[in-house]
């Protein structure tokens, strides 16, 4: 520990985790450098919302900077962490290094294929504000196209969107692309009618939304099939290519697919040299700390922990602040020369998921919510925890103005576009 | 004029004069199609709000579909048009050919460099939404990288942000970066000091904001001055690049140059084979039909019209809105086989600039506003004109919120980020 100044904290990643771990050193004496890739906290359950033109990128996301602005001892640092040299103390950012007492970890994870990275550039994934702006412009250049296009299997193809993945993500994001095409975009065209989109939603398992009770999957299957969606249960995906997507021995076409079946951890467990789980983890123990290197405090997404029966914690973000706030604790009691005695016990806060406007399902154990009241009760808890005052009013305006009006608030296609053009599209008069 | 079915106008660009035209164009018995690079009518003239972070972009942009989703003779096509084919009748746009009986171009303009293309790497210009959000990271970024840069020398050149062109939108911007600086950001940062930023304002002319009465420029001037910005009057830049900007003997070192000086218009006049001026707008009559081709019409900035005082019309929306109605207005006499009587003649609807938060100046000839009283007026006339009404909501609510707060809604950086980091960025603890 460094003797002529406070003990440094050192914390990578402002996402939940890392977010909840700086705040709650607010009155310890160290001082924290909080380092992070992005200027900006993702509020990432919202972020399908923005891939479907329901909310805009700053509606989502918070400065770092401005949510620590009166915690005096977080010095904030944008970078990118490139190793860490555990024998020295110092995070590793190119030519940049920064040493440090006490380490935590927090730096979530990347969507994954698999061992099929190829499928990647047909089936974008959704993890930060320029994946969820780039699947807005596909999901509305898919439209664009179609109103140009004079092949009608090429209409199909391109009005045809498959979302890979039942879980939450998948769930909601399948959802919302229903609504958008049904409603907000409804009486927009004048050659293809977008209520005929197809939306294909394929889950490998038995049933969408696993980590639920049986009777809230059966509930939201319903939800999503009333909206139109095509639920395909027990199917997994054998290719992705430019053509479409193959389940089984079916080729489905489609020019937009969206992946949201599995995730990889960011490289946590390579820094420091651990051993990791199949999806990249690090292998951490109830105390939160990586094997052998007591300073180093690993958690949320990047982090495998076991419940106490033994079955590993879910990547949520309720699971993340939890860590975050006993690594924060950890390092306090160190500070005094105690170890906490305790291991890490997550308390489970329930599950909640939605279903386009009028539904969702919440899980609570002995509560369960489905339908209309469901989506009112996801709609508080999200914007309640949404990081700042305004992006609070804001989101809770736009959710109103949507429920009322059917509109999208921001359904921008930015970006290159002109290189985006399929040659089909150009071709409609040239007959 | 096609015998079967009814008389096809063609619209190029969703701007204010071809939304204009469009909407004017409501009750007559044409077809019209909307051709446009973009999915969306831009407001531009809230554009450097969100290249200064205190507006997010879908908050000053609407999608083309949704303004005249209910106008059902209009049929709107994303496309780029390539050129035109005036003897056939055609616009091209690729493999893609669309044929017109009335053509309205209203393709606005770019911003130019006189000559000096090699500038605009470093000193990019304001004209779409991309350059609105890459100007807002080159802004944010700057600060960031000075947070971490042990060089002073270095330090102050990454806090230096220089804007050359003293007309609305350069005055705009200098003053919404010198605010940004001294409030939004003063308290974010712990190394640096935002509010020692440097912006400087250099006019080649012998005053800012021209186009309005000496008072008013005289006012503007010392509004800027009272925020910090250093307004260089009489001084053309010289020279741009990587280090900074030269103008007469001296060098300015800046990492942040934005250029607001000049603009050149799109290829109208060349598409059509018809004389320009020296930004390249198409030179026409008081009729606004291109010479010789009597049933194209030219409006908005790629057009060079002279009022009846001989004094070339100024490039602002006003005079792009009352042309694009005046072609709709000739468009629905030539289907009677008429001609409009009177030449298209200006109405001068006044001049307004802002100056940050609490001074404007506002000039209706007999009418002049300054100071708060000012920029009240300038808001309410800005969210009155911005299209769809959420989009006022949501644009008054933050100017509310930043009123009370100083705080700012956009502050996102997005896009790739580790590429732009300065060699000298990653030193820091390389000592």
């Amino acid at each position: 520990m460094n003797a002529t100044t406070r003990p440094r904290v050192v914390i990578i990643g402002a996402g939940f985790g890392g977010l909840t771990a700086a705040k709650a050193l607010k009155n310890a004496p160290v001082d924290v450098t909080l380092i992070d890739r992005r200027n900006h906290h993702l509020f990432q359950p919202l972020l399908y919302q923005v891939a479907t033109a329901g909310l805009a990128p700053n509606q989502i996301a918070t400065p770092i900077r401005a949510i620590v602005r009166h915690q005096k001892n977080v010095n904030v640092e944008l970078g990118t962490v490139e190793a860490i040299e555990t024998a020295q103390h110092q995070v590793v950012l190119g030519d940049r290094r920064v040493p440090y007492d006490f380490l935590i970890i927090a730096t979530g994870a990347r969507h994954a294929y698999f061992g099929h990275d190829d499928w990647e550039e047909f089936a974008p994934g959704l993890k930060t504000l320029e994946d969820a702006t780039e699947q807005r412009k596909r999901i509305l250049l898919a439209f664009e196209h179609a109103e140009l296009e004079p092949d009608e299997a090429e209409r199909t193809r391109l009005t045809t969107f498959v979302v890979i993945g039942g879980g939450p993500t998948g769930v909601e994001t399948a959802g919302a692309v229903a609504e958008l095409a049904n409603k907000a975009l409804a009486r927009d065209y004048r050659r293809i009618d977008p209520k005929s989109a197809r939306i294909i939603l394929i889950e490998a398992g038995a049933r969408i939304l696993g980590a639920f009770p049986q009777s809230l999957s059966e509930h939201a299957r319903r939800a999503l099939e009333t909206l139109g969606v095509d639920v395909r249960l027990g199917n997994a995906v054998t290719h992705v290519d430019e053509s479409g997507v193959t389940l089984g021995g079916e080729h489905i076409a489609s020019r937009c697919v969206i992946w949201a079946a599995g995730v990889q951890s960011s490289p946590a467990a390579r820094w420091l040299k651990i051993p990791a789980d199949r999806a990249g983890r690090a292998i951490i123990g109830g105390d939160l700390r990586a094997p052998g290197l007591a300073n180093i405090f690993v958690v949320g997404d990047c982090a495998a922990v076991n419940d106490s029966a033994g079955k590993q914690l879910p990547g949520v973000a309720a699971v993340a602040k939890q860590q975050g706030a006993y690594a924060a604790r950890a390092i306090k009691a160190a500070l005094n020369n105690e170890t906490l005695e305790k291991p890490f016990a997550y308390v489970d806060v329930g599950n909640l998921a939605t279903v386009g406007r009028k539904a969702a399902v919440v899980d609570f154990g002995a509560i369960r919510f489905t339908g209309f009241i469901g989506w009112v009760f996801w709609s508080v808890v999200h914007i309640y925890f949404l990081i700042g005052f305004k992006n609070r009013i804001a989101v809770a305006l736009d959710w109103v103005w949507s429920y009322l009006t059917f509109e999208r608030g921001a359904r921008l296609i930015t970006g290159d576009i002109a290189s985006e053009a399929p040659a089909a599209a150009d071709k409609r008069n040239a007959a």
